[in-house]
């Protein structure tokens, strides 16, 4: 039987278990790549395993997402983290460079390899044809040890494209499409492997937006084949010499296919606050648009930024709109201003910041109190804008731009231009020499840490039995946003677990950290998908640092639970999904803890209500392990004590 | 006998007192220029005027200083002043068009005209032979209405220059010099006029950088010859039909005069944490540079833009500095972009922000703890760039580039550069359409007001009888920032009075707005100097607005005094300064305000001491009279009353 390309790419990558369906396998990571906001954490941890140096082939820290530096905080982050790169070999990108994601595929992703990122949106090196997969810090900091990483074998996904886009229709509409169909839970445990001869249709750039975003599917990654057009790319980058061609083979078997019609496809929008809320633009045309975002490692190659310098045309936007552009890279925005795209977008209005993550996760660039934001973003969560009142829609690039210029939500098609044409350079600017290569003196690096950079917090092993308060009841797909607020007010204290930890949930309930500490051993109830969103371990550390024990769901967010088993904090299912209208907020619940094994069912006791509820854990035993010893940090330093 | 330009300037606009030296004069503001920061409350107090329409020749409104956007604050107060601009005749400019004074240069300063703005700097359009002086939110909110600016008819200072700049030796190395002479206290109660053949050798840029960097002097306002290169300016932003040619008469006396020889001048540095602490570059040439910040309305005009890009030539800076530039408007970016300078700076690793004020006012890009951060900006006050700890320096753009290139405080002399060349462009690109034009329809203007826009507090008449507690006793040189704090997590609630007073004084006693509240009436008694610094009208408001009815002192800082009579604060002044000692903190005191004259001497009345204090008021009775009805907002309400 032939081999998919996600079953080429695994078992290359295999160094643990077997590449069976739902069994928990381990893969090697071949480059790491982490960022300024989730790197603080990864290189604590890092540096609590002692070792000298990386272990992968190639590991890159970018500086991208904490930029505000309204204070010494995320400055200070920066040089730990500069310091930690020179020293243990990992080359460090210069802060305003660019977004991690479109640097990595400009300058490192290679088809065939594994990449691990301590971001969500890692999975955009699939369009190249690498197997790369988000996670944790912590998870990000044991790739760069080279121990392997662990996963259940997903399910493998065929999105089979024909056809060829129309005039204003992009990528982004591709994968707005597979959200509208499959939803924000339609790719947990999956992998999403693109074919069909669609994919000649599309450049790298294009690629990469739909494998970005398909992070929002909770798809663990989604893969393209590496074909010319991916050799071109490499090239272009001065790179050709790391390609290699990876197609699935032809007698290769899918658990599904999905097929598009990239022909039938029109423009389409995520409304509030979800990005499988899909509809057509043309079903929500004529709505007043008071704020428009251009930008984020989706939507802002060179060919989106010339696409929406098209529409643009230097004609003024519309009065009530202030637009913003957060270009991807040093290089894209140093090739749009040498083709005159920089030019025409000041000239209509649009304030242009530096390359960077910037709005995309709250950390500027807030839509006013109310206000209706149309973003080429890949998500629109409740409050991930950083005004909870706002609605903040998904788009692409050419909706983004036409509605700038008209003030209400529009379908490009409307405007009767001449349709855009686009021809990547042969060579794109050669801008290498933004990165700050390893020292070659390493011993004599000295590690700067800023006063507000904390000690990893202690976690104490489990008890046998764990009783506490139902300190929160949630609904259905909890984000890590509400969890752990983004936004510039709280980015900077995301390496300081007890001052973010005052902030937890707050978006939902004010009173929840005081609620938590108060009650000392805690449970937090919630509907299906909790936790979906990014990849920030400070959701499950905070919970946890606050006394909450065990979280009991209808489903988790597959990054979630990775996070839950290094941090040790509890994951448990209900059996019987009913069940979850049997526990209220205040409930006290006892579980015995003392045996826990995979696979069975446990007795979970509502003693205010008197009720005995089933529930199970969706982990293997190795990780239910970990999370009685408190999680895998304790365990590794539990190993390491043996192996002394 | 002849005039001087100040002189001429001032009989042109002078409506009340007469022109002799230290003597109170109003003067009528031709223009008015407001911010985002400071200009919530100016329109708060505007509209509590009752107006239809503001009574200047011009007003504009700018979006440049509170951008960071990190949530809905910011971006209500955009809004709500866009649609007061909208409404009562005021131009506005979009969010990230540029910095407000250099916006201002480029397309409303007029020779010979008058402009009263909310912001220190506002003193930069004497570039162009303009008055202009800085003020409070609510002086510019009376100008606005119309009403007369007083001041004390200042001192006239001649600042005669003579010979021509060396190559790398610029502008702003001219007012480091007047500094150094001066200090940052030579210029109160003075204003500086340039005159002399080296002004000839000086463009408007140029002259800007000089008159902006004045108010660091504590002077009133600088100002230059209106001339040819005046006229050559206006024409390059097809304003030259409002060019007037302004010098003083050749036989015009000055109370002193200062002459500087511009062939002299070196490179200068102001070391930390004041603006007159200025020694030669080569005198710590060689100290390592963490930062380099190029940027704020003193110095990135497009020739500033032009020969740092010269400097840096896309050679990479060094790897330890992180270099940043926050251009002036939009006009100098587009004309950047043009002539190849964007593309040297990015290639030399240099992040480029957008137009505004950002770094300057410590919204954004701190250095990190202990960090030494070089700055083209005006000032360098102990924590304003946001991270208490670290060392700012003042200096050009030249002296920043060479520095950022070296990594070390670098003489740019030393590189062995081809000097600069620079031409002004004959027509700038023209980019009016930046500003949003008052509404044709202003009755159908409806005024958005975000939840964290609170009214300004009624402030009510003084009782006869003023009793109450000393709520407060402080030493010596209190600054605005301890009674009402700057920094990023205060910024965005200036315009919450109730919000900001509970951090009323947190550095100095976190309980003073509860005692204050409980107080009721309470009195202030401080030391010498009591509230120097920033213009902030927040920190008369937020005392008076927790119930304190008079501050009594040593004495008081000039900007703050004029606060006090706006917001009906009565300042009072012990006659024997050893009376400070006869008040504790709690002592409860009593002074019949029933017929405070101006000049008189008035008992206060120490309950607990059983003592009778003798104190005085340095206010005139025209200010007395408005205190005395709660501040100058129900001065002027009563007026427009009596008048309908």
């Amino acid at each position: 039987m032939g081999l998919t390309i996600v079953e080429k790419l695994i078992v290359t990558a295999l160094v643990d278990g077997e590449m069976i369906k739902g069994q928990r396998i381990g893969i090697r990571a071949d480059q790491t790549l982490s960022h300024d906001l989730n790197g603080v954490m990864a290189y604590l941890a890092f540096e609590a395993m002692g070792l000298e140096k990386v272990k992968t082939e190639l590991s890159v820290h970018y500086t991208d997402h904490n930029m505000t530096q309204a204070d010494y905080k995320n400055s200070d982050d920066h040089r730990y983290q500069q310091d930690i790169a020179a020293k243990f070999g990992i080359i460090a990108s210069r802060p305003g460079s660019g977004i991690c994601h479109s640097l990595h595929l400009e300058h490192f992703a290679v088809p065939g390899k594994t990449l691990i990122g301590c971001d969500s949106h890692t999975v955009a090196a699939g369009g190249v044809g690498m197997l790369s997969i988000g996670s944790g810090g912590f998870d990000a900091a044991m790739s760069m040890a080279g121990e392997p990483f662990y996963l259940t074998m997903p399910k493998i996904v065929n999105v089979y494209l024909t056809g060829k886009l129309q005039p204003f229709v992009s990528a982004k509409n591709i994968i707005l499409e597979v959200l509208r169909r499959i939803s924000v839970k339609g790719g947990v445990g999956k992998i999403l492997e693109y074919s069909g001869p669609g994919v000649a249709t599309l450049d790298v750039a294009e690629r990469s937006t739909i494998t970005n975003m398909g992070a929002e599917t909770g798809a663990t990654t989604s893969v393209f084949p590496s074909d010319e057009i991916t050799k071109q790319w490499m090239y272009a980058y001065g790179r050709e010499e790391q390609w290699v061609p990876l197609a699935a083979d032809e007698d290769a078997v899918y658990d599904e296919v999905i097929t598009i019609d990239l022909s039938l496809l029109e423009p389409l929008i995520a409304l509030p606050h979800q990005p499988d809320k899909v509809v057509p633009v043309s079903e929500v045309a004529g709505t007043s648009v008071d704020q428009v975002m251009f930008g984020s490692c989706t939507n802002t190659s060179l060919r989106d930024v010339m696409s929406m310098a098209h529409i643009l045309g230097g004609k003024p936007i519309h009065h009530n709109v202030d637009a913003g552009l957060y270009p991807s890279s040093r290089t894209v925005v140093r090739e749009s201003i040498a083709r005159g795209a920089y030019d025409k977008i000041l000239a209509s209005g649009v304030r242009i910041f530096e390359p960077i993550c910037g709005g995309c996760n709250g950390s500027g660039f807030a839509p006013q109190s109310n206000g209706v934001s149309l973003r080429t973003t890949p998500r629109n969560f409740l409050g991930r804008c950083g005004t909870a009142s706002a609605d903040t829609c998904l788009v692409s690039p050419e909706v983004a731009a036409a509605s700038a210029l008209t003030g209400v939500i529009t379908d490009p098609r409307e405007l009767n231009l001449s349709p855009f044409v686009y021809e990547m350079p042969e060579k794109f600017i050669d801008d290498t020499d933004m990165f700050m290569y390893p020292s070659s003196e390493p011993e004599n690096i000295g590690i700067r840490r800023g006063p507000n950079i904390k000690p990893i917090p202690e976690m104490s092993a489990m008890d046998d039995i764990t009783s506490g308060e139902v300190v929160l009841k949630a609904g259905d797909n909890i984000t890590t946003d509400h969890i752990c607020p983004a936004g510039a007010l709280y980015l900077p204290i995301r390496s300081n677990i007890p001052e973010i930890s005052n902030h937890a949930f707050k978006v939902l309930d004010e009173s929840f950290a005081e609620r938590a500490r108060q009650a000392g051993n805690g449970f937090i109830v919630a509907g299906s998908n909790y936790a979906q969103g990014s990849s920030r371990e400070q959701a499950v550390i905070v919970p946890r640092y606050l006394g909450i024990k065990a979280v009991i769901t209808k489903g988790f967010a597959r990054l979630h639970l990775a996070n839950m088993v290094n941090w040790g904090l509890l994951p448990l299912i209900f059996v019987n999904e009913s069940d979850y209208d049997n526990i209220n907020q205040g409930d006290q619940l006892t579980l015995d803890t003392a045996n826990l094994q995979a696979g069975q069912q446990y007795i979970l006791k509502n003693e205010t209500k008197k009720l005995e509820i089933p529930v199970t854990t969706p982990l293997c035993q190795a990780d239910i392990d970990a999370v009685k010893v408190g999680g895998r940090i304790n365990w590794v330093k539990n190993k390491n004590k043996k192996s002394k």
